[in-house]
């Protein structure tokens, strides 16, 4: 079995996204982030959804609250719970590039050549990081940046098995490959009892994902 | 002034980067990591480069020993202290991109399009991460990852100074910058005294950098 690391945040996404890596035949490795996120309700989801599927679960300490500039990083900016034009405030500044470089920091400790991000181009916030160009670039990069990408012989992959399929797919997908999405949170402000707001672009997105696919939503809305 | 964010390890390189940033007009924010290397020492000398050039310095933890691999961040690893062939055991899995990401983030924050790095492919041990096709592939990822990237006018940059010049023109050109190299730190393995082992393929580049220029060594030896 070839080693895969797999970032996973507790959400619908990354949770389907390793259930995927393990349904193609991969020995995964799960890692997390305590990166000043406004809650740490999704860093329990990511546990629970580790445990679920049997894989280890790393989780690393990085305090992007440090930068700011995010309503995910920052209390005192405000989760939108309308829709916004452009790319939304709880945009985190380049929060993939750097949980990526995290992932192919520990790819290259367990000598895997396969990363999994559950990035997602269609039913999604419009955040800059989760498009199909800036994957591609970041692969280019890390076959660069590595010991294992210019000794190796085999190239390193950045897997996005998510980015082309609407939320109703990836909703009848994941329940196909049995996972319980109660495990998860999707919310970006849930309250202290875990339950979701239902407002913000995340609830939003994964509420109609839900109603698509005609699929009983499990989500505790508050 | 346009804003910069400049990669401070508190080594020679990026004292010198500094300073050619500072000359060419940037205004700087220094940017360094408690990554779990082996002693803190570095990051006093960050300091002291940073006061000595009145900017400001951010320190960011992020503990890479979560992954290890590396003689600089697992303490069960000898430093070598002859050379070795091909990518030695020092270098760090991914080091500069996770440095590159972070300094990507909080330029994002700043409203910076700068980005300076002092990585050099001529005097240097082999890393993988140090040679401009490396830089260039990082460039292109940021300028795809990022809010400013897509939605700003101008081009993120990422600035190599020293990546062309042999360690004797780096002295050389940071002498002339009025740069004290006795703040500096270079050594893999210092001793608790900050005074440096000699030995180490760190210590080794500088000393023939010294030499080669015709400049005395400030650095203290154990």
């Amino acid at each position: 079995m070839s080693r895969a690391v797999v970032l996973l945040s507790g959400g619908l996404d990354s949770a389907t996204t390793l259930a995927i890596a393990k349904a193609d035949g991969y020995d995964c490795h799960a890692l997390s982030f305590r990166y000043g996120q406004r809650h740490a309700i999704e860093l329990d989801a990511a546990g629970r959804v580790a445990s679920a599927a049997r894989v280890d679960l790393r989780v690393v300490d990085i305090d992007l609250r440090a930068f700011g500039g995010s309503a995910l990083t920052d209390s005192r900016i405000a989760v939108p719970e309308a829709p916004t034009s452009g790319i939304p405030i709880t945009y985190v500044p380049a929060r993939n590039t750097v949980f990526l470089a995290l992932a192919l920091a520990y790819a290259e400790t367990l000598d895997a050549r396969d990363i999994f991000i559950g990035v997602n181009a269609v039913d999604y916030s419009g955040y800059p990081d989760c498009r199909p160009e800036f994957i591609a670039a970041f692969e280019k990069t890390a076959n660069l940046a590595t010991k294992i990408g210019v000794e190796g012989g085999e190239r390193i992959r950045v897997h996005t098995p998510l980015i082309a399929m609407t939320k109703a797919e990836i909703v009848r997908r994941g329940v196909a490959l049995g996972i319980d999405y109660a495990l998860t949170v999707s919310c970006y402000q849930p309250d202290d009892n875990a339950c979701a707001c239902g407002k913000c672009d995340s609830c939003r997105i994964r509420r109609e994902g839900f109603a698509a696919a005609g699929i009983v939503d499990p989500t505790n809305y508050a």
